[in-house]
């Protein structure tokens, strides 16, 4: 690749396709606590308590439950150019508007990524109050920023290459014996990741997660939307992940979008920071508790829009499932490696997971 | 009934009967940070931090995983009197010994109750070391005291009667529309519980409750428990209890006896405390987060021994099944009752239990 | 004695004249969040999250900022009578009104204690709504329930003495080696007090103090104080006391009177609970951290009123003080017994109470 | 500044010099709890539980307690011959040791900065077992990481300029209406600090932080050091910050070196993140919730050794105190801009430092 990548400094804002404003509105902002930064009758504009930029999350009405972006902050209006240029030298679609495609975001750069996805870059952005200090707004529940993206994808090396070719870096990975990559997970800012490719039919979005401070602020989601009856909305956690070592909880939304509440995982900002991959089998890779995965969680995703805004097709993975590979007849998990037999206790009458 | 019931205090502690003390120490000092009190080649007394009577838990080795006693404190040496009393009366077999029936605790009654189950009486015990203040011995999963058994009989009704005779109080159950009760929880000191009556196959012991002061205490267990690779040991949880508003996590030590681990119910020492009762079809009854009920939580339990140390038969249930019920072709749950129709977006694709 | 005692379960509500309502609302409602049963233009009635009497704190305009009643509950409507016999004994003046002396409470027993405090007795009470498993109404300093008064009084063995024959029972005190008493708990609940004696001119009231039900709940409200500017409201801690083992924090209110919070002391409900008894010289009796006392937190207290609702004359205390023999130049405090001289590293540079 | 900077991705290890190897053991690894990662008779080089790099303190046994290096992490073994000539081009003295001057780290640069401390740059660093999964080794207390240095100079204008000068950029600073800077915090990783620059005599150490992952930590830290007896090792603290948000508590180590545990600041990565300017006056600064600095954490720091390892001579501000301007006859604090007076409830009479 001769064309230099934008700079990107971090993951910044989804852009999500609703079919009912107000509904997701009681979803977002009663339930979740997001900060509305602005709203009309067709979009929404939200933040969590620690961001200074416009938002992180925006809510347009549409027709069809959908994400429209994946944005991304870049160090320099300059950086535009050279989101411009490489993604124009990939062969992809790509739009720029100065004036933005959202309020709050100036000069942009929209592609049709090789992966299918709709990508943003920007760097202008106005700014707005950091409500860091103001607790006298902040809930149980407090979500203070945007974490991370993830994003599934067919062909999870494939996708690598190229987000490291945007210059993201691996932190985390799953893989089995056989060399087939289940999920990577890759970052520009010092976390985890901005970004994550889960393997499967794609382009889809996976889910969009956010971050607490601490462990007992997720619990008091969960609380909550016990009170509110709204239980079935939680789909996964909440727990701690193998992957990441962060305390996480999955939120589908009332158009079934998922959201990951998310705390705690590392510094990652050095550039030899080490790799750590996990073995698809290890049954602790996803749930340090080894807590079954749903199987909702491997088989649902939100579909993507193209420039057009149209739905992109999806394309069927062709590599191993994460899921059956792990659960299942034709597949297995381990709590400890090498073990010979099941323990002597009875190991697998305890954990719904192993009835699938 | 004539004969005064003796005025029991709490649930002070549990005889079990371990296959393999050594592994039983690893999971209950090593791994969980129970305090030895003393311990030698055949039985260990172990005691939560902020306990100041001998012990709260006895494991004692024998062929047999099994529960030898519930033992309950009471008010006055008197007491033990009225126990004998209260049991001969009730036509029970009864045995009193002056030096009581393991170290630490002196006169005491043991009774093959109406239920089936082992049940002790004691007041006179050695007094040790509160170590509340001792936060140098505390670890991240500091287990503070003893809060509660639970316990596996046919017919919930007639033991509710029965512990109602015994002064007990009801604070919560359990019911359905045809006048089923599946489970009833009953007070003496001011917690929710100091044992419940679950619905099932008994006499057996479902399991017992130690307490954390917060929340991230219990947390840290599970955290530990993968670092040691032994998260197969995980059953449920950890999660909100609907009953007892109580944060839990239960876990199955090497012989499969069923413990919880529990923080934060309410206040319920007035006579007129309020009974709370769930409708059996309520999924956030055992769950306040809607979270799937593993089967072997509802058929597993340990047995329980007679006053020879011989393993007590166990009676099937002939009323409806709590499992049955709620989960499976037979069964339902709700979130919101009164709900005509599903919710529009996938409700039943996200939780594992809804499918079984 | 020979009159028996009401048999009292716990400290219910106090009632406190304060001299703007809308101001002490704002503090109370809007600030801590106890929540509202019901209120008028003179009157407001509030209480915790897992409260299901009407109320806990009963807030009354009036001219001067005091207690009118220290109200506990008793365990039948017979104890009524009790109460009013035992203190018409001790020559106390004693009111009793069988509709109450504020809504929501009926037959109640009021006194000119021998102490010189308002207490109340009552068993009439309006059941509400336990909000404990309303999540969608709890704030991050979610008050759950009230835990205990405290009072000032000259002479702390005699208020002891006066408190046990109303059947209340020594858990902690604070004395020193020449046999003088600075303070002492007392409960009836299993908790480490329902009331305490605080040594000081008197009768006046110290603090009353909530329960939240972990640290970070306490932390919050810190928080939120400095968000609204109103951090001088904070008169001592956050901090971990030695007695009683809680963290804690003392808030004062718009008309001065001391409000504290409270989370996780130990169970006492058995009759032979250690007392613990601390030196007054251990410089972590008052905070386990060392953390100095602020004077105001040893001198300021609320007068209370009598029956005919004037403040009652305070008494000096003629005992050592505990701020004089602990602070300043005739007094000392030491963080580890028996220590013949100063640690090398520089103590008493660090810490401000060791300069006052 | 025509000679470009290292580019420097993080503050990465202290070097103390401490007078008893043992003591200063028992304190950081049974009393906090950082983890050895080797040691001998002279030298114990520690990490936090996260940390995959071969140390972030060094404790060196020497005669006079003192700091030998605050040092920093570069992204390339490059940076190494930039950092060499930026300060030979400052005019410094520079020793570089391509074998590095302690266990685990390579090829390094060390100078006498311009304002006279001991600055040191690395890469080439041996790899040790990153423990964030480790949960059977973590304490209630656990340190994940190192923060910050905080460094202390007579001239914060000028520290500002230098350090910028190095690509450092400015997050948060405390001033007064005359134009007097008080203190700056300055980042390269994206949190509000890598170091920071407080006005007063210098050059010497303020403290060095570590970060825990939540509030509760900190706190076990404090009930800790209370079970031990060692309260009087707490200096100031716990508390939450007014500058960074975050919660901290500051230690004094057996050398008076003082250490600060720390959580909770937030994202600062973006090229416009906005700066944070707190008036010197304000109280809710330094602790967002009033409570009063002690002296000594105004007064006291480190000495600094240069390359020869003597002690730096410290040079006096001339600039205005902090302490002073805001504490005392002299100087004043306010809670509410702009109040003209006092409120009427009797504010002053609360808080210790007020009184001073």
């Amino acid at each position: 690749m001769s064309t230099p990548p934008p700079d990107i400094l971090r993951c910044a804002y989804m852009e999500l396709v609703v079919t009912d404003l107000a509904r997701s509105r009681h979803f977002y902002v009663d339930v979740l606590g997001l900060v509305v930064t602005e709203e009309d009758d067709t979009t929404i504009h939200l933040r969590g308590l620690e961001e200074f930029i416009h938002h992180n999350l925006v809510l347009r009405v549409g027709p069809v439950a959908a994400v429209a972006a994946f944005s991304y902050r870049v160090r320099a209006p300059e950086d535009l150019d050279k989101a411009e240029a490489f993604f124009t030298g990939l062969g992809c679609r790509v739009e720029r508007r100065k004036e933005g495609f959202t309020k709050g975001v100036g000069d942009s750069v929209r592609v049709e990524d090789p992966l299918g996805f709709p990508y943003e870059f920007f760097h202008d952005v106005e700014h707005v109050e950091r409500l860091a200090w103001r607790y006298d707004l902040h809930t149980p529940g407090a979500i203070v920023r945007l974490d991370h993206f993830n994003q599934v994808t067919p062909d999870v090396p494939r996708a690598v290459e190229y987000l490291e070719s945007l210059a993201f870096r691996v932190t985390e990975d799953i893989k089995d014996d056989e060399g087939t990559t289940y999920a990577a997970w890759l970052r520009r800012k010092s976390t985890v990741h901005d970004t994550a490719m889960t393997g499967g039919d794609g382009p889809r979005m996976h889910h969009v997660a956010f971050a607490t401070h601490e462990k007992h602020n997720i619990l008091s989601i969960c609380d909550k939307l016990g009170a509110l009856r709204m239980s079935d909305r939680i789909e996964r956690g909440p727990g701690r992940h193998g992957v990441s070592n962060a305390f996480y909880l999955y939120l589908r939304d009332p158009d079934g979008h998922r959201i990951e509440i998310y705390t705690q995982d590392y510094y990652t900002g050095d550039p030899d920071n080490p790799v750590v991959t996990w073995d698809v089998h290890d049954n602790q890779r996803r749930d340090w508790w080894g807590t079954p995965v749903v199987p909702s969680w491997y088989t649902d995703a939100s579909v993507v829009l193209d420039l057009d805004g149209k739905p992109q097709p999806v394309v069927a993975r062709t590599d191993s499932s994460e899921m059956e590979v792990t659960i299942g007849a034709d597949g297995f998990s381990y709590t400890r490696k090498d073990e010979d037999s099941m323990p002597e206790w009875k190991q697998g009458e305890f954990k719904l997971g192993n009835q699938l």
